[in-house]
């Protein structure tokens, strides 16, 4: 029986002696390596938090101490010490363990949202509370990465809990250099900095010893040696970003040494203000495969092989051609610029990157600038492409609408992982561009079914020159191409009905099921044309001909239902008068638990004989409708 | 003639010598206070910017340089001083010169969004694009507000331009230490502390002097002494927060001398990277109702006495009824908590905060801490309402879905301004949020028709406890309260046709067009039920019975027509398989020029005769239809 096994609680890691704390870390580091192995997560950054988290459950008392994981990836090890360790088999599997905090799960976990730089927010907003009802003895502990601080949320938050001297607020930094990639911008050269002076309190002990020597020229004379300290410190270390907006400062501290770290947090702790604790760790520590990994030090792979750290390879999949296509069209045109939210290489923008270093843009965690800042770009004469996961453009949106929309500007949004994406969780799906884009004017919007109109795509998204343009795909692999067998205006007819029974609008990869729902709709006697619109926004005005001709009209999409094309083919067909019955079909507009992909997709009737079903029915109630109406 | 009347563009700027530019300075100040005076618009900002403004189009080369106004409010003085100063008569009237820059007016304008923040984004892309244009005689030039920098964008875009020592941006703060209202948070006290160091490089002189004295301890020497003059500096003014960063620091400079202004933004100009300067201005300058205005220095003033600075009293609106509602509420119930991001009496929470001082929470320009601050405060135990105006919310949009709703938290955000406010252009209108909260899990809207249904709701909201909630209100004077003759589910009928001609669904305040339309119908021999939902989100399922047994459904919203109730209403009618036509009223989407909030309802259809018409034409249609059918 190992030392983690005894663990059912942070008061069981209180209990342990410095053997006992070196027994556990090894133990967590093996399940940690074995559960991602098994079935793939998050790695790099929990194995590089094990003793910071050691350190803060045996410093503080969560949970009436808040401790709250920020972007959340990096709690594995919280939920290790919190009694979920016997659990790590069932992770990010259906029915299991989140990847994420989550208040279902237990008392210890606060924030289940997986975007970057909210964790200072709440923070915020927990200890004004805990003020204002008089529980002046806790303490709101916070947890964020140096990438994360590149949000400008995190900055947003530490302005305003730097105007209050008495909120009992713990800001744990964990600096491990990186994000997904290396944390960039003027914040990552400043960690940096500190990061290099190590030894300043020794040097500055020294210096300290000499001041006597120095005449004083100026009155008064505390502040004048007081000034003078500080100058000589800012020659071994630079002078703290946090200080000059007037937070606590306390560091750096390795945040591999739980001892250090807890003399540290104690420290904050006992403050009864906001500190910030500047831990520094190693992403992947420990494990060797990770913490020699380059591109991202193993921060979320796919199952692999303990020994080797030998990913199992993933399919071709729909990033694989984005990435290629844009190596392709930079040679082409000299004017394509790229910018990337901290995600080179997820984003298949890292081979563009290589080959046109200048030409690539990595702006940290930060939508909010990446999309204005290619506003500036496209302004100032280049055509740059945004590639960003569909979930995280949510927070961009106010950008797109008045800084790009507004003034009609070319510029490309590729959005990655849209639709479900399963494994993550509720705040990773894709669900909600086709439904909030809708609303954007001058935006057009294109959904590809497969690799080759993906291509054709992006191509006739890049010749847009009078506004912005949104090209959205799934996570996951490829499809089969998909040819079309004819055109209904700009519009692919994949497959032609002989009668006119049902329209099925199929929206990118939902050709697939569709398809399978038209065969098996014949195969009952009722016909079913099936078009892809290619661009979805804004609709093709064939819709609206094709559409009065038919008894039925289907719309089924990859994305939450409401407002999304359902809903636009709905309201082109009612504004040109055509009251032929729609029918729409998507993801149901809820927060989905993790499962697979595949599993959701079931569940929410978008597979060929579900669809089919359901049309079967929508005619036969019509079909009685008209028979009441008759009778 | 005066001097302003010879200002055809910047070069004829660049001629004046003193005491013209003096003239120049005077005769801006009295256009702007002349033009205020009779149709309203931004004051103080512009009183503040007089001399910055001249002072820029002398050094720098606009348009080839390009002038980016943040928020665009403050950009009066640049417009008069590029060839607009003999068209203020028309500012913000219908047809005539917009109130923020607008690239259709002017090749010197190209920011036409309001919202704050922005334009360090823009310079960093338009920067960039010089630079791999080879256009590298270029300048950019950002004219920021200190309340701007709170906004998390502007931290994004300065972690981005401080990472690239060759970008040749001049970063203008136009520091006059108040948005709106007076800056909040740890910068706004940085920035403080650098005001009131004005002196210093004055003493610096003296010190440098004297530096011989000291004897140095350590080595290397050059190191040393710099550390020990910067050590001193830090006696005098605290270390520069934007050299922490790595960005470049001039300032603070008097922003209301010309001469002095010139010779900083010469400097800065020249440095061919990334600068700073920090020009302290005084907002409402010269003009002393304005500087000694308390609330807020005349920021955007109705109508008023020029000799008195007397404002046209405004009439008692929809702010008035939540803000007394808020004073009242505040009393019942000691959990309430208010929020502003930097609006406390443009969105009626002052009095609150006078009331209630622990209990209001201003932010700064950040709505996206806004929202998950208020998580924090749900989450610690308090009933938090954060006041926004609408399309502010836009910012926020994520927090909202995956910071508050995600967890359920019972948050409470009132959007004033929603619908169409019309004087301040596209950007300002709030004919967004209808649509894009549409897909928030968990979220409830309300849409109160009047003061009376308005304080009704807002109780309402507040007694939700299990996830958020929104309501929302247009900018003006109230109309007249207008009862209910009956219900229908939770549904206020407020008027009961005797047929089953048509079922008006009016929301909030289009109940009375919508009224008026009923009113014509009838007198046309067309029967007309007109229902307010009170609540949109979610819609009451009495709606499904009453539709289907009308022959149209219509929908009328002072919203965006895409996405919003009235596609809510036709989903949920085809859901339930209830094909009855609808059709759906509201604002086209698309952005609005500048005109009357009742100029552009009108111009949109939303009067009681055009709906009349419009409902007329689709029964019409209809039976048409059938009977083409019949045929």
């Amino acid at each position: 029986m190992g030392v983690l096994d005894t663990i059912n609680g942070p008061q069981d890691v209180k209990r342990l002696d410095n053997d006992g704390l070196a027994a556990l870390a090894a133990e967590i580091r093996d399940l940690l390596v074995s559960s991602v192995a098994r079935g793939g997560g998050h790695l790099g950054p929990n194995l590089g938090v094990v003793e910071l988290t050691i350190a803060l459950h045996r410093v503080f008392d969560s949970p009436r101490d808040p401790i709250l994981w920020d972007t959340g990836h990096q709690a594995y090890v919280h939920k290790m010490l919190t009694g979920r360790a016997g659990r790590f088999d069932t992770l990010r599997q259906e029915g299991g363990l989140s990847g994420y905090p989550s208040q279902a799960e237990s008392e210890h976990d606060f924030i289940e949202n997986s975007h970057a730089s909210t964790a200072l927010s709440y923070a915020d907003g927990m200890a004004k509370a805990m003020m204002l009802r008089g529980e002046t003895d806790r303490t709101v502990v916070a947890v964020i990465g140096d990438g994360a601080l590149t949000g400008g949320m995190a900055w947003e938050a530490i302005n305003n809990i730097a105007m209050r001297k008495d909120l009992p607020i713990v800001i744990v930094v964990n600096d491990n250099g990186r994000s997904y990639a290396p944390t960039i911008g003027g914040l990552a050269k400043h960690l940096a900095a500190l990061r290099a002076s190590r030894n300043y309190e020794n040097a500055l002990g020294f210096i300290k010893e000499n001041l006597g020597r120095v005449p004083v020229v100026g009155t008064p004379l505390y502040e004048t040696l007081h000034g003078v300290k500080k100058g000589l410190k800012d020659i071994l270390a630079p002078q703290v970003l946090f200080e000059d907006l007037g937070l606590k400062y306390l560091g750096p501290i390795n945040g591999h040494d739980v001892a250090a770290m807890e003399s540290a947090l104690r420290t904050a702790r006992d403050f009864r203000g906001p500190v910030i604790v500047h831990a520094i760790t190693r992403k992947g520590m420990g494990y060797a495969p990770a913490e020699n990994h380059d591109e991202d030090c193993f921060h979320s792979p796919a199952p692999f092989d303990i020994a080797t750290g030998e990913e199992r390879p993933r399919a071709h999949g729909w990033t694989n051609v984005f990435s290629e296509e844009m190596v392709r069209l930079g040679k082409e045109r000299e004017d394509l610029v790229a910018i990337t939210a901290a995600m080179l290489h997820p984003t298949g923008l890292a081979p563009f990157a290589e080959e046109y270093p200048d030409r690539i843009f990595d702006v940290g965690i930060a939508e909010q600038h990446a999309l204005t800042s290619a506003a500036g770009l496209a302004l100032g004469g280049l055509r740059p492409v945004v590639a960003v996961y569909s979930t995280f453009l949510n927070r961009a949106f106010d950008q797109l609408l008045m800084d790009v929309a507004l003034h009609r500007l070319p510029v490309t949004v590729v959005l990655d992982r849209a639709g479900v994406t399963g494994d993550d969780g509720p705040s990773h799906n894709g669900m909600w561009d086709l439904s909030i884009l809708q609303v954007v004017p001058h935006l057009s919007i294109a959904v590809p079914r497969d690799g080759e109109r993906l291509r054709e795509l992006l191509g006739e998204a890049l010749d847009v020159a009078d506004g912005p343009t949104v090209i959205r795909f799934p996570k996951g692999a490829l499809p089969e191409d998909v040819d079309a067998v004819g055109k209904l205006g700009g519009m692919d007819v994949l497959r032609a009905g002989d009668a006119a029974d049902v329209l099925i609008v199929a929206v990118g990869p939902m050709a697939e099921p569709c398809l399978e729902a038209a065969r098996l709709l014949e195969a009952q006697g009722l016909s079913a044309t099936v078009v892809d619109p290619r661009w979805v926004k804004p609709l093709d005005e064939a819709l609206v001909l094709a559409a009065g001709a038919h008894r039925l009209v289907a719309v089924v999409e990859d994305n939450g239902r409401v407002g999304a094309v359902g809903d636009a083919v709905a309201r082109l067909l009612r504004d040109n008068d055509v009251d032929v019955p729609v029918r729409t079909y998507g993801i149901p507009q809820r927060f989905l638990e993790h499962a697979k992909r595949s599993s959701i997709l079931t569940r929410a009737g978008l597979t060929g004989p579900d669809l089919a079903r359901s049309i079967t029915e929508a005619l036969a109630g019509r079909a009685a409708a008209a028979e009441r109406r008759r009778g």
